[in-house]
């Protein structure tokens, strides 16, 4: 509980005819020489501010007319309805308070400044409308998928995150000096997922995972968030099956709890408005066609590029779901497809848009003699799997489970050019600062 | 959604005097001769599957008879209300289908193991009763946590975990090569979480936070998840209010959601039920006048160890908020008590039974000028920190917040013996595996 004398600009509506104190950061301002309009942000909103020469002290009037961007102010003025407003209020100036008077904001509204500029400067581009709309809209995001997990009966899990060996092969690992051991830092929770499933049954992962991949993409983050669900008893079907439902939650409950931000985004989110379950679902060789048919040269048996993904997916108007690629470009822990052996039994979601995937999973390999053969295959440690072949030795039951990333799903919904500007802090190659 | 062939044994309530199929485990077993009682898990619960003689298939009957710990069984059974059972219901055993029958699993009912042994198996461990109860709990505050900030206006803002700088300090860090830098582990996200307050109002940082302590106490882990709210326009007072109302909350969620883990890890929920705020606010002259009368030897201006918080915190039965500690052994960010100039605007909550600190938070430095000052003085790199200070020179705005480690939490409310058990797969100075 905090003290009752602040009042946050999304509270306003309650106070409509009252005197209000809101302290903030002045945001822009404008004067006519005898009205000064200042647009007063705290965090929640921003409001205008109305200060009348002739109602207001001239100490006062004379202060609000010298404020600077970013100045920190407190402000009081009286609530009034203002349908123009796009807070849908406005304050009539009764007093401003000044903490401290800012020289030299970097990052003014006048002129535009380059990615590199901004991002050296991350930690107040987050001020901005769109930064801030960006990361609300993450905020909503990840509320909604711990809410749908919590109340879909999954055990939230957390996975650890500096780990002795690596899950998809050690190439790409970020190596951590532990004490006189070497860790790496986690790139993906689904094998300890795949544990917790074995003990509750249902379980979700969420956390950063890290790849130390040399890619300059405006899609690749070194350092980004994943949730991964993991479920016992589960086939590719059901995998599936979740995966849309989940997809639709999400994306509704942005779109009902998020408007003003979206709104503030220039996201037009009609295309946002048609991701309902059911979603195509394709096979890997019917996706081939679909490349061969945009006229796009592909050669059979490889994985999908970034214009592969995009021939494919704008045949459809919602997620795509392709499973069942070929079990040799895919990792050592998927299950073959007892009916096309060179298949795994997996499946990709690529968002419309242009977006590309935002969901890699499928069914586990639950055998353990052909477990102990893929990683001897893959050349990985089979002293660091000994825990994760134990759960084929006691008790192996088919499962699965996918992994989604937040940042491409929040870079999808909020139609952002760049994945850096969908965390509060990217980590990129070239990028560890602020 | 999952496909209906598999009912739940949480979701037996609504099934009775139908048959159900249960996919699970056989967690343990007894036999007369003409009944088999099977005890099958499936992760949300256990049930008893009572298998007679004469009334099944021979072959059912003789399957069900040789099923060993942790085998993977499907059963069909009908339900019926029983309330001597833990779940309230038991099945009437009408078909078994086995997976796979287990061999020699590790941990047996029958015998006791030592905790080495055990958290080598952690990822067997954690289907055991208290294990898992202990992480239904830890997932039942990780939600009331994240709920306690979402609905009271914070917005979520992921720090993050590779970071240039420490933030307490270049000692106890992880370091990481990254490209051609070198990286740190984060220790806390507060310093993110400040530029978070200054553009969102009120925000929470919510991840793993890393320190290479050698510390081999039941209270340390190299790796834990910290839970760190950040308010603009806070002070001390506001601070101690929040931490107040906050650990009520989760104290009482998991009261009133984990009344069946609490019993199975047989904890006293007496102590627990008393836990409302307000909680008593002592400085640290006043606890140190508390040792002195327990009668331990301590020299006024030092830190607190364990025996000392203990002294302190026997005298209430709720946790105690101690503030106002010198300056001199508080970490560079904090704010210098204007009245004492000697002490800071900081806080630990200590948690009764035993417990210590749980939470440490304060008021932070607001000045530029104080700030470059301690910077210097603890011999910071004062260009890896040129982003914080930017927040005391564009618009600096007097706030605070607190950190709560989620593991010391997670171990008081469960009782748990040590912290090592609070975390699904614990790190610590000898302990990296599974």
């Amino acid at each position: 509980m905090l003290k009752k004398d602040q009042t946050y600009i999304s509270e306003l509506k309650h106070h409509v005819g009252k005197e209000v104190t809101v302290k903030g950061w002045l945001y822009n301002s404008r004067s006519s020489g005898k009205i000064h309009f200042l647009q007063v942000r705290d965090g929640t909103g921003i409001v205008q501010a109305v200060g009348v020469k002739n109602e207001l002290p001239e100490p006062i009037f004379e202060l609000a007319g010298k404020l600077t961007q970013e100045s920190s102010i407190i402000v009081k003025g009286i609530v009034r309805e203002d349908k123009r407003a796009s807070s849908g209020f406005e304050l009539t100036l009764t007093d401003v308070k000044l903490l401290q008077l800012v020289a030299d904001y970097p990052i003014s509204h006048q002129s535009t400044h380059g990615p590199a500029f901004l991002m050296d400067n991350r930690h107040l581009w987050l001020r901005s409308k769109k930064q801030h709309a960006t990361l609300r809209v993450r905020a909503e995001i990840v509320k909604a998928i711990r809410d749908y997990f919590d109340s879909n009966g999954y055990v939230l899990m957390d996975a650890p995150i500096l780990t002795p060996a690596a899950c998809e092969g050690t190439t790409n690992l970020f190596e951590v000096g532990y004490f006189d051991e070497k860790a790496y830092l986690s790139q993906s929770g689904q094998l300890y997922g795949e544990v917790g499933a074995m003990a509750f049954g249902k379980v979700y992962v969420f956390g950063p995972t890290f790849r130390a991949e040399k890619s300059k993409t405006r899609k690749h983050l070194t350092e980004f968030w994943m949730v991964e669900p993991e479920i016992a008893y589960a086939d590719l079907d059901d995998v599936m099956n979740v995966a849309e439902e989940f997809i639709t939650f999400i994306v509704h409950r942005v779109l009902e709890n998020r408007k003003e931000e979206l709104k503030t985004l220039e996201r037009n989110t009609a295309p946002l408005e048609k991701i309902n379950a059911p979603f195509p679902r394709i096979s890997y060789d019917e996706a081939v066609e679909l490349i061969k048919k945009a006229g796009l040269p592909f050669e059979y048996g490889n994985d999908f590029g970034a214009p592969d993904e995009e021939a494919i997916s704008k045949n459809f108007d919602k997620p795509v779901m392709v499973h069942r690629y070929p079990l040799a470009i895919k990792a050592f822990y998927m299950k073959q497809d007892p009916e096309h052996l060179d298949k795994a039994l997996c499946v990709d979601v690529l968002a419309p848009e242009g977006i590309g995937e935002i969901i890699g999973g499928g069914q586990r390999a639950d055998d353990l003699e052909y477990l102990e053969k893929k990683i001897a295959e893959h050349g990985l440690p089979r002293k660091a799997f000994e825990w994760y072949l134990d759960l084929r030795k006691y008790g192996t039951v088919p499962h699965g489970g996918f992994g989604l990333g937040v940042e491409r799903a929040v870079s999808w919904i909020c139609g952002s050019e760049h994945v850096r500007e969908t965390i509060p802090f990217a980590r990129m190659l070239n990028r560890l600062y602020p």
